[in-house]
């Protein structure tokens, strides 16, 4: 039974038998195979083919021995299943030729249905089936981080025009964040419905918004998108980089479980959130370049600070590097579940 | 008299007739008289040239009145002054072609010693002259992210060579540090001497690192850059960007300024850092774009919480955008003098 999952187990705060551990980005350009099957085939379009989603969402899963899988998909996916006009460029991310400006865009925005994104569902049914006890992790990004793409028109390292949004006309900022909350709620919800037994909602970027501006224009938002799939009782997982300073604003978002960045402790996170969380965290992807000893030393170290914690989930700080020795993973996979064994 | 300006009063917390403000990179690319000096002179060599560093030192501080003076100059000039080969290209930043990667590296970092830079001395004797009561602000990069740039070969998102040297030979990573320390802080030495009123240290990217990594490998470094200046008496200023984990340790590293970036208020990094310092900071820069009343509002609400720090100077969360518009900076530093004035 999924609910008897160690990852299951561990969102809600129950005893587990070891650890569980998946990876962020586990799925993707780190894996050989991957590369292979990736070959010829553009990423939205990938996201789009039941074959490929259930595949590439199973290699990890059978290379590592992960206790999760994560849906294989792009944050942009639901977006251009309600028609925006976007790509993912190789090297450079998510680009919209024609950037979110003016109250008309809103138009382009309609709501997302399962019926937009029948190949959503049957990938899903497909894993699920595949994955027998092993839970697969629904995946969507968060309102902000989305807005973010629309309004930048691609990645940025200060989301200068978004802020400008934001401040400037905060009624437009908050009828597109509705709108987005509405895609990211829908998205998550097919995959549940279809047999996720948890989701994760990344917003990638909201680490470089101050509290006051995430209390403000964010928080809601990301409650919504949450709220989505709060009735079929799956723990909902909410990550962000550099996000010491917002834990406990976005556990209250509606959250089983905050996701720890390299930068916080999880002891120091577990303090900040109160008793009612479970983390998942929070290896420094770096690290997986480091010597194998001073590696080791540091994944016991995070599985016994874990210990501590209401419920831990391990996993990295952001996702695993392209060039990442996918055989370090799977060494990191037995350390945990060993040295975690109760 | 330089020891009563407002910059060095408040942060030796001392009374003040008014906040002190002063941008990071207001000298530069959002100034139209920037771009117009520039022109036709690469980076480097500008930044090498006397007539041009001092002419744009002194652009914002007669275009806004700025209560301080920031030496023009950039952190890879002291690595290209003792010799390394590098460049700094538009649009990029920092490069270094042949990367810092073996033991035998540590050779091309011999000690930097003030007559390998009459230029800087030059330039900030000039300036001394030139500014008067205004204190001028000498610069240089602190020793982890000189490091990256080196160990990366140029800009890092994530750091990943370094911090694999930093674990993966941590007696090669200090050595590394101890010769960058010396340079940063002979860099610093030369310009006090030669009349600048503070320093300030920028450790851009020590954000990146988690305290328990902060304090092993690059605390220690970063002290002895400080230590260099200590017996001159001037302030120190010690800035990184999303440093929140880190503001005591930086502040213990022999600082009396901490730089607060906009993800934690100004209360809320006094009470990190207690009584024993100044604080600097803290607008985030892409409210520049935002409507004046909205970007009023914050600059007043700054200004009222630096009112409660030891002391305080006003400045943003990070560097002036290049496409910021100068008018701007210029009507913050009038609500910020008007609205402190004791």
């Amino acid at each position: 039974m999924i609910s008897d999952s160690p990852l299951v187990l561990a969102a809600t705060r129950q005893p587990v038998p070891h650890t569980p551990v998946w990876f962020m980005r586990q799925a993707g350009r780190s894996l050989p195979e991957y590369r292979a099957l990736r070959e010829g085939t553009a990423m939205l379009e990938a996201c789009r083919t039941p074959d490929l989603v259930t595949e590439i969402t199973l290699q990890p899963v059978r290379r590592h021995k992960a206790d999760a899988a994560i849906f294989f998909s792009d944050i942009v996916v639901p977006l251009a299943a309600v028609g925006v006009d976007l790509d993912i460029v190789p090297g450079t991310g998510p680009v919209v030729p024609a950037p979110f400006r003016t109250r008309a865009d809103l138009d382009r925005l309609p709501d997302l249905t399962a019926d937009a994104i029948p190949d959503i569902t049957e990938s899903v049914r497909r894993l699920v089936g595949e994955l027998g006890p092993t839970p697969l992790i629904g995946f969507a990004g968060a309102p902000f981080t989305l807005a973010s793409y629309l309004v930048e028109g691609g990645p940025s390292k200060t989301h200068e025009q978004t802020k400008a949004l934001m401040h400037g006309d905060p009624q437009l900022w908050n009828d597109l964040c509705e709108r987005l909350a509405q895609i990211s709620g829908a998205f998550l919800r097919v995959q549940v419905e279809a047999g996720a037994g948890a989701v994760q909602l990344f917003d990638s970027w909201v680490g470089a918004l101050s509290r006051a501006d995430y209390t403000a224009y964010v928080q809601k938002h990301s409650a919504t998108a949450l709220a989505a799939v709060a009735d079929l009782g799956v723990p909902r997982i909410h990550f962000g980089v550099g996000t010491g300073e917002l834990f406990e604003l976005m556990g209250a978002a509606g959250a089983e479980v905050v996701g720890v960045d390299y930068r916080v402790s999880l002891t120091d996170a577990v303090a900040r959130l109160g008793d009612g969380y479970a983390v998942q965290g929070n290896l420094d992807p770096a690290l997986l370049g480091a010597p194998w000893d001073v590696l080791e030393a540091r994944v016991r170290a995070i599985v016994d600070e874990g210990r501590d914690a209401p419920g831990h989930i391990f996993n990295l700080g952001h996702g695993v590097p392209p060039h990442a020795d996918p055989d370090v993973l799977t060494r990191i996979v037995e350390v945990v579940h060993e040295h975690s064994a109760r």
